[in-house]
């Protein structure tokens, strides 16, 4: 396989790492529809751990079965499919090798009150499942966020000497943050840098708003050609506070909304320069056609806006 | 031995895992009563530790032997034998081999107050006992949750590369639930979700009540089709977020109580397609021969079910 | 030596265990006044840890000199002397064989007000140190008792693994127990269960009151033929709640007191089938020519009672 | 390369260390604009982490990307560049061997409110990383003081044992300490000296205030000939109370401001003997050749003052 | 060197013990002034961590310097110098074998408000550093004391298997402790008891006051033949604490204060039988040779009580 142009710039960011980390992204990178663009197409399946069965699946009921999503995630050819270790386990098998796969190593759920996750998987898991990534979610701002951390930062270094790429879900949230605060502008373009800092290749944010939480930012913010009104900017933003756009940082869909208001949202990000969506239930709890329709949409704009020069 | 048409079907949800495990399945699906239906049924005795001697045994003495219960086990032709560490070291030796063992390896107990449990008991432990399974309480929702989980995982990870099963109990409590929430449907299958993400083989839930706990699951169960008003009902739903019906899901019997009204719940969870019962103080409470005869009954319950094509 | 046919009849109790810890059982059965009678007499000094010097030794001062105790132990013929790793230490080397030892691995304090020990010697002391046995206390109910559990869960596990017996001191206090309920009989016998669930082979406990602390085991013991009026048939319980009296149950002496309520004490214990008496306080505090007549006459309480048929 | 006579001179404070240590504290005293005469200037990079990406970059937007800071350093010619984990990793390869790099192995950020720094870095990834120190914070009076300089004494121990140096950033805060005390002249002694003790090669502490945070400290400073009226000669005590003047002390720069308060203040602490600087934002946030121009200034002044005989 | 009658009566107390262990424990008994006379004087240099550089050596500057301490325990001819790790890795190398060292392997400070020590040093960095001994201090009475007795209990144990000897540092304090009770006669020779329990070969106190801070002590004190009206019969009663006179038990000086006081209570600590002193402040805090003659006259107060007799 020949890799793409853009593919070997995005690689040409982790000068240095080691060459099965490379390949691993390589892998995720040159898949399916966005393949060779540089940019990627992810679906996550977390929500029945993170926020309850009937929550997540009810409205398509065939989704609680997890092969379900690995057949959507091989026909629809995204990059990748990520999920935790009990839902891996029943596709890894039967599927092995027709999908990358992220491993999504700690988990939370809706029915308690602490704010953590646990440690739900090794890298060891992710090998034996024959996994591209392993990916894990961190709470900067929260009161245990410097053991979760921890975690992160150990298990990213068995994975890297692993040979394995390592995805961050920075999702800013407790301490003195507000609930909107936690999609901030300068809030999601921090928890970007501290996922860089904890060495991830892939981030995994949310889509910021035009708010600004910090004193410290407002001032910062005010430097002659900082403009954040346009959720473009923002999204140019935040891939600028992941070491110069020299991190891929690909955009969450958030609760399932409107199909315009979703493509709206993704060519904006896509045209901020984004490296890609991980659309979750946005997708899944469609109807199967009209998910594939969508994620086929989705990557299209995605291309587009890479071949549009949209590049970071 | 002849592996049956249903247990082959079950083992066919378990494919990518190790073989080890899978004959450990089959041992426990194969052996008494329920052998070959696909169907279990198991003898809990971890009651003296949970909540007490005396109110688990006082009410038939020739319970306070951990003897009495290997022997109505193996009488019975029950699936297997489900206790802690120091009660199975008592019969271990004596009845090898005579029916499948399940290691409970943290336990509780009803004087504190922290909603917690300690590890009390090793894969190294089942394995040196000839166990089949290693089993473990998780309390989804407890400030304590993800201690626990990651104690989980990492037992459930040594016992699988051992080649023994998994059994979760998954008994949500603590955190924001109410006490009549913790049976409430949607987080019994919320509980049965965890438990199959952490990697359980089998879980173990209570018979869920039609209350509905959480905001979100009352909006996702106004989905067409979401019919939740009869145990059986219910029960399948549970089926369902285990991962769409690929993972054991057995019953406890709960509290003893008027016989008829077991054989009842009994009767609905294996038209629901529950993959069994698991029930303690409502056998061994009784006399032997009345416990017997239960046990019998209960597993010809499950046995007609199974073959009146209430498969899950 | 011919192990007798009492010592065969307790050492069957523990058939799957390894002969290396039967060994160990066997040496302090077989030891000193109460030996082949299968009853136990302990010599515990733990008092200098857990109530201060002076509180312990001040009344006979020779025992502030761990040697006494040595001493006192081998001439009187206690089955085993047990005490902290700093105490034994002293005279382990000079009284080598001549004497079965106990060390008692956890240790708390008076100064405090945490309810908890810390673990203050390994298994490889214990061996080191040419011990019999290792000892732990145990709170259950207490805030951090699953801690403690899993402690002397790991410490249980090693010891028996290197052959050593294990000794649980089974003091319920905290949560929600009264300081009356940590030796209502209702909590007395859970303790000995639990004890014996972590996988205690000789158990340690307070004689129990009348009083009964909880409400469950209230409606339990009013269940047909369960008398808890004296003493004797409180200890007979207490057995029973140890798998069915087949686990050693030792007795405490408690503070200090009259010589002949302890006579009278200990006749009800051995009455009602107690394996013996572990007393330190009792003895050591008074002088010493009093002090071995007082064991000896202890020890011969227990083997009259063994011969008398009131064994378990 | 011939190391000069004021290197060697510092290199002897460390007699007994190992000689890999050694080699690496001489590489970074003998490179750059500093070279030779015994004093450093290091460029610190982790504000991104620890105060957030807008708040450090904004200012100078190129700063953004790793790769600036690294270009920074070794065309001012600092005595090493010192910033975290994934920071480190964008630029180590591209760059080695051309600044000597310190890993920051510990970091906090501005959402929490916990007082604790998370380890992000480990002694093995300074060694991949081709490193010469690595670099710990610690918050001497914080509730997680113990806790930090346990993991501190940890990472220091293996850090020598494979031949690096080893870092303190020592920032006294928490506890009983006002926020103006946290830089009080007593109290920023005192972290020096706590950094020594830790075993610090190098020790950064911020400008020392004439303010004295403790009733004993205040009694301490009555003593004959104990003058704290000047910066100069608080520096000098503050090296005093680094072990006689036998650790490398350099001082921050704090937030960015005019910069002739930057010169003056640098003059002092060169005059009172303080072994360099550590100047971030100062430097980073104004546009590329001032920062330049203002690094060699900054040199210039530790090496005159080095000459000019206010050696410790 | 033939060891002296009194030093083989110190070492028959630790009969047992590792052969390496009594060899260091020689080594610090025949070393200096009091060397063969069965005492100790030890100078202890740790207050620069637990108390700040100022507060301990602003009255005599020259002991900012780690390498003074050396020179002072040299030139005094102490039985060896206690130290935390920086502070000993200053001169261990320069003044290799010229004095027995311990180093002091946990450390406080007096900034936080948290009753706890950190672990600073292993027995490894004693090793590598070749010290005679490693000390800690406990906390009896403190929320973390188990904690810190399961450190101690740790480091003691490796540092007997190889061949150190240990020093406990015995404070109780927190709890419900008074201030005025740390010092109590029943509460120090509790903290000398729980010292020994732990492991250690010498244990450090303060000499106790005549208070008596719990209420089972001051009914044990009222039996006959307990006389506490003096230093000398406290420090008696002390030692009996320390397992009836065998283990050696050296008082420390506290605060500076008037020399004649100090040498009076030195006196009595010696009529007592206290074996030895270990004096900071009072000594270092003078100038070198008012020091030096302290020293000696302290070594000669020991000698000389040791020969009149009061050997204990």
């Amino acid at each position: 396989m020949q890799i793409t142009g853009p593919v070997r710039e995005v690689l040409s960011w982790y000068d240095g790492e080691r060459p099965g980390v490379k390949a691993n992204l390589a892998r995720m990178l040159m898949h399916g529809l966005t393949g060779g663009s540089g940019r990627l197409l992810i679906l996550p399946v977390d929500q029945g751990f993170e926020h309850g069965p009937a929550v997540s699946f009810a409205p398509n009921p065939a989704g609680y079965d997890p092969r379900y999503h690995f057949e959507l995630a091989i026909e629809a050819g995204v990059s990748a499919l990520a999920a935790p270790l009990g839902f891996l386990t029943v596709g890894a098998d039967r599927y092995a090798g027709a999908v990358p796969l992220i491993l999504k190593a700690n988990c939370a759920n809706g029915l308690g009150s602490i704010k953590d996750e646990a440690i739900t998987a090794t890298v060891r898991d992710a090998l034996e499942l024959g996994c591209s990534a392993i990916g894990y979610t961190i709470y900067p701002g929260s009161d245990r966020q410097y053991e979760m951390f921890e975690e992160v930062r150990a298990g990213a270094a068995e994975a890297k000497a692993h040979g394995l790429a390592v995805v961050i879900w920075a999702y800013p949230r407790g301490g003195s943050l507000s609930h909107e605060g936690e999609t901030a502008i300068d809030v999601v373009a921090y928890g970007a840098q501290i996922a860089a800092q904890l060495g991830a290749h892939i981030i995994k944010v949310k889509p910021p708003t035009d708010r600004i939480e910090t004193a410290q930012a407002k001032s910062a913010y005010e430097a002659p050609g900082c403009d954040l009104s346009t959720l473009k900017s923002r999204v140019s933003h935040v891939l600028e506070a992941a070491f110069g756009k020299r991190r891929l940082v690909v955009f969450s869909g958030g609760p399932a909304k409107d199909i315009d208001a979703v493509y709206a949202e993704i060519t904006s990000i896509a045209a901020g320069g984004g490296h890609g969506s991980i659309v979750g239930r946005n997708t899944f709890q469609r109807p199967r056609a009209e998910a594939l329709a969508m994620l086929r949409r989705i990557a299209a704009i995605h291309v587009a806006a890479g071949s549009a020069g949209s590049q970071p």
